[in-house]
């Protein structure tokens, strides 16, 4: 099954700032019931955009979200501090966004990660910068993973992130992404692969349908999660048809269901 | 280079056949003219609907479709010689649909190509019936560019249809195709794979979305031609946009420009 990280609870989208700051529960639960109905399966949470307020910003929005949703949380901060309390405030075992190799974030979030149930979202980034070949990131998949077995974490539970780059920086971008979560996903068999996709249609127009077409294709070579946003009817059509024709759809039960709700058309 | 074989002058649909029995010669030049204008590389020409008139209706279609595009053509029978005559007639050098295992097409057909200048479909078909896994696909096509090889055609001018099957009849049809596709692009360095789309989507609802998003998949490992319809717009996105992420659009100018043209929207 594939995992949807609904990413629409970020303080960097300025409604959700705009809500987080009035304290405006309303705009959030609605926001979050929808996520839920429309198959998200984590719904991250973001409050990392008011300087000097993500600790109290999300203390409220993780009261609020989680009583919007039954789902589990996906707890987003660079802040091994931050992300400490929150976990101590989710009623599921939540994801966790994220961990990188890179030096002076690598060491306190192991330090948060030992001994805690939840699942982690690992970064292919060093000190070296982003990676420059699909090479670069198998490489670090495999050094990040390996790291987290050795702190007793299981590869299920590990969402490795090949850090997807613009096609209007380099056409070789999707080929890079491609090969890496192709070969991820064979030599580090038991893990997940994720991302954010519309770094990939960054600088381009008409974003929408690069980066639902570069999902599904991402899909072909065993991409099985993604952080997005299902609410975009068309990118969600996609996913749901992708799931089928990759064999993940028992029967075309879902598709079905899903042309005979509506949601999906041709 | 993607390469698209249009698919649309062929008798077995009702619109094309009324036109050849009619010799009607505007439907048929307005249509492979609408073909070439909107991104063809080879228009097919199939006049086998019309039992006992297949050789005039060919001849006359040939004649007509040559005025109406610089386009080379797929001739496309399963009578060799039928294609013989087609052969003979055409301007360009055609591609030719096409050649399988089957014992008594085979050898035929292998006289027919030898010392001829042609591209040819190869389906993944012989005397055992349809290809049951993607072992059997793979074998199949080893088999068959051997063989042409053999006569000295070259990989090149090999398109090798895995043939595609419902997944209404087998939600693994979809994975099968797409291990077959990747495999035989890698081992047979050089052939082409192409097929029908359409097939993947009988049987169910909202064909089109299965037959977009599946040719994505397809080039996501490695598919670059497909028997297709050029006029269908979302179709022509999807592949316009999965070229550009599968790095065969040099500073992505192929998708500005279909943007600007509105032929892509997000």
């Amino acid at each position: 099954m594939f995992t949807i990280i609904g990413e629409r609870i970020n303080t960097t989208l300025n409604q959700v700032k705009d809500a987080v700051e009035k304290r405006d529960a309303d705009y959030i639960t609605n926001d979050v019931k929808k996520q839920t109905q429309h198959g998200a399966t984590y719904i991250d949470v973001n409050a990392g955009a008011r300087i000097g307020h993500e600790e109290e910003d999300i203390k409220w929005l993780l009261e609020v979200v989680q009583k919007a949703t039954d789902l589990p949380l996906c707890i987003d901060s660079p802040d091994p501090a931050i992300l400490e309390m929150a976990y101590d405030l989710v009623e599921k075992t939540p994801m966790v966004n994220s961990i990188s190799l890179e030096k002076d974030r690598f060491d306190p979030m192991v330090s948060f990660l030992k001994g805690k149930e939840c699942r982690i979202i690992a970064l292919c980034m060093d000190d070296s910068g982003m990676p420059k070949s699909a090479e670069d990131v198998i490489s670090r998949a495999k050094a990040i993973v390996k790291e987290l077995e050795n702190i007793g974490m299981k590869r299920n539970d590990i969402f490795v992130d090949p850090l997807i780059q613009p096609l209007s920086v380099d056409g070789n971008n999707g080929p890079i992404a491609m090969e890496a979560v192709k070969t991820i996903m064979q030599d580090l068999e038991g893990v997940h692969t994720t991302g954010g996709l519309s770094n990939i249609s960054y600088g381009l127009p008409q974003r929408k349908i690069i980066n639902r077409i570069f999902l599904v294709m991402m899909m072909a070579n065993g991409f099985d999660s993604a952080i997005m946003d299902p609410l975009d009817k068309d990118i969600m059509a996609a996913l749901k048809t992708g799931e089928m024709i990759a064999g993940h759809d028992n029967f075309c039960m879902n598709f079905i269901k899903s042309v005979r709700s509506g949601e999906i058309k041709a």
